[in-house]
């Protein structure tokens, strides 16, 4: 639980070589974490080569940690394995669905959070990249999944280029994520409290006045995660579900 | 790492109860896991309350940790606080709609995960609840939760009635779900390799017997995850997920 107390996500990898027997270990511990009912409709592409990180870099709009990082994982919603299985057995799947989809999504995350909690224990770093969902068409040509099989979520993961000396990042008061019992909705005293924190960092400020914003609120919804991107890139992803062959 | 690949699913529970400061700690050490550009669009509904859990509990297909665990906790999706935050400070939120549910997701998950991965480490044990989609309008209800706040998976959590003797639960072997560079589609002989171990417990041979079923296979399509209650709960999901304010 300590190296999952004082982690940081890690962007930077040092030039020591992440061995396949360790990323199987690593893999391995994962697949222990809960599936639903053990079907285990996920897989997971392991990138190495410089040339195919070279093409998704790209894709995860020019992370450097594409390339920088030793090893990427793309974690996959996989019902082609299973579905062959079932076919093969004289049994008619049925899981070409939105709710198959999303339990499946629930495993697969399971799945990378389970690495990255094993990976991290043993003192490798990991980053998440978020930009999976938003090029899942064209990753899902990349890594040149069929049917069925859909792109989640992606991991680079090394070994760390230095010890990390920068403080934790930002998290909301524990009150501002927990509810007893039901939903207890925020007053406009509440946000302001739960939000302080977040709005009086200086990087933040700095952001703010960088950009010439009036509030850091408006550094999300006018740049980083903008309405006309979200409804962009949730096109983009409906797209690539239905591409996938699920019925959305 | 060890406590990972020694897990079990517990669905048991002591009389020994779980604190709040132990709750509170586990829920801290999983907030520190990576989320969507920090926004942390999750929240966490604890149940400890016998009452609501006997309300939850048909919601779940009467699974009994429901009740039996000292504490439940449903993961939700939460952009509402967000938005209000995005709304009092002059910033127009644009989170309703199918990307920022999907990546908001993601977090939720990546949370539960992480707090499962440290709640074992300190012996408890937990069970996913993967009804939560299934009943996702009706759980919303019972924990009154505004727009844009939707529950994704759910965990009972507490001390393990015994300690665990059972064998660890199967799992397919590693190349069954390892890809290198792309995606390698599989064979009728890989299916056949890949599945071997899982068709021959006894236990699954003991299933298909008193089910009267041909194959294994058939146990899942016919009667653990039929097409017709996946695609009644898709219809379901999606009914949840547009009442909660996402527009898809």
């Amino acid at each position: 639980m300590n190296s999952m107390n004082t982690r940081r996500t890690v962007r930077a990898y040092s030039s020591q070589p992440l061995s396949d027997q360790l990323l199987h270990d690593l893999i391995t511990t994962a697949c222990r974490a809960s599936n639903t009912g053990n079907m285990q409709a996920y897989s997971i592409i392991v990138t190495r080569d410089m040339e195919r990180k070279c093409i998704l870099t790209p894709l995860h709009f020019n992370q450097t940690q594409v390339t920088q990082a030793p090893v990427v994982l793309t974690f996959c919603v996989d019902f082609n394995r299973f579905g062959k299985w079932c076919e093969q057995r004289k049994a008619n799947p049925g899981y070409s669905n939105l709710q198959a989809l999303t339990y499946a999504t629930i495993d697969t995350v399971i799945l990378a959070q389970a690495f990255c909690d094993a990976a991290e224990a043993l003192g490798l770093g990991i980053c998440y990249l978020g930009t999976t969902t938003y090029n899942a068409e064209q990753i899902a040509e990349v890594l040149e999944l069929p049917k069925l099989v859909i792109p989640i979520t992606t991991i680079s993961v090394g070994y760390p280029q230095q010890t990390a000396t920068t403080p934790l990042s930002d998290r909301l008061p524990l009150d501002g994520v927990i509810h007893q019992e039901t939903y207890r909705d925020y007053t406009e005293d509440d946000i302001d409290r739960i939000f302080a924190e977040k709005e009086a960092l200086p990087e933040n400020q700095h952001f703010v006045e960088i950009n010439k914003k009036e509030t850091l609120a408006q550094i999300f919804t006018d740049i980083r995660y903008t309405k006309n991107d979200n409804e962009h890139f949730s096109e983009a992803y409906l797209k690539a579900i239905r591409k996938q062959g699920f019925i959305i």
